[in-house]
């Protein structure tokens, strides 16, 4: 895996810097990581601020400065990563090589369209590096351990989504017949919002059912919902509580007559007489 | 089960018609089903555009243009499968015989009564079919595994809603003569409703109580309805952490000794002479 | 458990009306006891009905006349369960024998306060009898199987409870000082009620907080909630899932041969004579 | 644990003191825990009847008067604590020690800060001394099982949470880019604070989607909800139906030989001669 990037290729200045950007075994690959960890989460933090009014009135043009900083440090940082990675192309399609460049994208990109930079919050994403870079193997093999029970679950999850996508269709569609225009169901993609609204549980209330039959039919499908909630978790939960590989050291399978005192009876010595006719064998 | 919708009994253009519309073993058979498959969600994404009234407004004829002749294909199609089946009324009285009738019968009936067009998202139902059809086996052994877990859960399932139903009644004319009409609890029936609405974390907010009393009762009823839900998720998933049939191949008892050699012990004569030194017994 | 309601101390008439009332095994106790479920849920839906405005503006004389019918009919039926029982103040303060009682009483007390003849729904109670009553053995497991899994886990719900009752007082009063009058917390009794309908997440939206602390503390709640949300739902489901007695036939673990005796047989020395023949091994 | 106050260190009137204030085996260290229980109770009620508008119009005064009883009541109890305990610091700086001291302090603070007095309901925590104090043994498994099934998924728990907050940061802000300041979300921190509303399902309503691309991206993220749900109750739930040392009796090692063969060795009929010398028996 270390060599996934090309390392092996390298040498003088590009390994130095390979070693530091990529790796956090010697004490500036952390420093840098731990830094740029930092420096992603205040970044966030600046482009969160600049978003509300009352901030941006007082501090706008400071967290500008800051925001166009930061890019600036990460567009360096990009190009320093694909400066000195040994292929390229498999860093810049890696799911951290997007990521990356996503980092730096929206920013540019918002110098056209004003609203695309807040969309640098990608750069978020990066944080999660933090658990593979700062190797923090604890966590690791949680973060490995529910990955596997959600990947496992992963078919019959989607069995189950196609399954609720065609629910809603229907529900929406029914309840945009029963309560119509009026009461809030507009269109049919706006009924299957709010079908999607109730099933879920989460419930806004910005539209909701006025009528009897309506409100008869929400609650059929919010008892509906209960059940339904149940196999998600009934999934997932008993993809968690199945033990796996990992874990299941010995073959459930009981041991053979003989193992616990050593002796396999296939290997015992043969019998000396027939016992059934007494016969020498 | 190949020969369900009687197969068998066909012979020349009704036995080809069967194999392309019925089956999709053969490259005409996969080409209808896919092609059915389009068609089917592209006429679901009709009415629902239709119902949007800015898409309408502007595209308003050509959709219904589309709608009718996406039912006129269904019609046809629901004809030829008249035709060409076996046992006519098996089929016309099976789940899916029975949806593909109601995939088109909304829209002529929508002719009399201009909102049961809408309707005929029903069709959507018939993309479960997918499943089936293309043969998907590992969808469908989750399919299967889900469905069993369902099944199996039926019974408590039953029981529980009995209970709940019961339940909502009782808190719902509760909060009737607490709150009354002047706080929304215009009647029993939609104080139920808004039991319901509680109960199952849905909490639109179109109704909630305004007395102190109300409140507290509701509070109480949210509190319950946390252990209640937690019942469903329950029965779900001890279902389907349950080892079932299909998977425990092997009892899990111990193999008994002298299986391996393909003998049963339990019936072997008994010993007529000791095996190892052959004297008699 | 048949004579729980002294039936052995009976003898004509009242033994006779016995039988039918409180048992089903006779056709006539069968005929008797379908007859009253049909009339409780006649009943609820009679009052019910007289809840809903419109409907009371037309046939509310009918609907009272209905009422009174039925209260006077299950007022004999109580008199006659009083008359034949044999141990009265045991069936009087059975579950049933309250539950009979409060099915006519709120109709009686409404003669004085109108509004309390509504709790006259509690009569729907009484079908739960049904299950028992009909003997309905396969829901009688189920039912026994969720309050076994129900009793089980009570201990942890209550402990469960007391820490999120302490919770949400706590919460709610840092929301009362957070948020204030202004924004809807008006008072701490009923900032407590918004952080119930918040960490169980029905989320009325009633009552929602405004400021930024506010809605930050809120969101900590969620995320709260989330897990706190999982701990019933984790007690029930280990509790269904755990195998017990009733299941759980033979112990799981086999004694080994030998132990019992307090010799292990894998270390005695080995025989050195045939212990049936006596023959020298 | 009965010296970790230093307890031995003590004698006389100070011995005399801790054993009521600290134990609750004696009759009046009993007493003394259950007149402090119904204290902290009686106190938040009067924190909390306080703060309600109408009840403070007619009561206000002697409500103020009771605080400030029972303020002075818990000071003189906390110096008692202080005054009789062996090791000063060690109390201060426990979980309960801090409790005692925030149970008095804020009603201090609010002579300064008005507001702050409503913190003392941060007493209630000393309820839950009650478990430990009242030695209520049942309880304390149930407690200890519960904390130890949240502890050992905490680390799961932990990294399901940061992915969360990701998801809810990114979400927010795209939802901030779709939407703007005109639909509600006024600021990116308020976007967030809607995503996390929706993703625990408790969707007050104060803020919902208006637009067409919002309403889909939310109905995306109500669905990736529903999985998301799942997570930490699968979790949770894996970590209590998970078999653990305390109950883990003996291995579950396979069945000795001879036990499947139908062969009880107990029961097998007793040699007839001595299996180690060969004289009969």
């Amino acid at each position: 895996m270390d060599d996934y990037f090309g390392k092996s290729r390298l040498s003088g200045l590009r390994l130095r810097l390979y070693v530091i950007i990529f790796e956090s075994d010697t004490p500036a690959g952390k420093a840098f990581d731990v830094g740029l960890m930092a420096a992603i989460l205040a970044s966030v933090g600046v482009v969160m601020a600049e978003s509300v009014r009352t901030i941006n009135a007082l501090y706008g043009e400071a967290l500008r400065a800051a925001e166009w900083g930061f890019t600036g440090l990460f567009t360096i940082e990009y190009l320093l990563r694909l400066y000195c990675v040994g292929y390229k192309r498999r860093y810049v399609s890696s799911f951290f090589g997007v990521v990356d460049l996503l980092a730096v994208l929206p920013a540019y990109v918002g110098l056209l369209f004003p609203g695309a930079r807040y969309l640098t919050v990608v750069r978020l994403l990066r944080v999660l590096r933090v658990f593979r870079v700062l190797k923090l193997a604890v966590y690791m093999s949680e973060t490995t351990e529910l990955t596997r029970a959600l990947v496992a679950s992963r078919r019959k999850i989607e069995v189950f989504t196609v399954c609720v996508l065609t629910l809603v269709v229907i529900l929406g569609s029914l309840m945009y017949l029963i309560e119509g225009e009026k009461n809030g169901f507009t269109s049919i993609p706006r009924s299957i919002y709010w079908a999607i609204v109730t099933l879920t549980t989460v419930g806004y209330g910005d539209i909701s059912p006025q009528t009897n039959l309506g409100q008869f039919l929400a609650a059929a499908i919010m008892l509906m919902g209960y059940a339904i909630l149940a196999v998600p978790t009934g999934i997932v939960t008993a993809e968690m509580a199945r033990p796996h590989p990992k874990r299941g050291d010995p073959p459930v399978t009981p041991a053979p007559r003989g193992v616990s005192a050593g002796v396999d009876p296939e290997h015992a010595p043969p019998p000396a007489f027939c016992k059934h006719c007494g016969g020498k064998l």
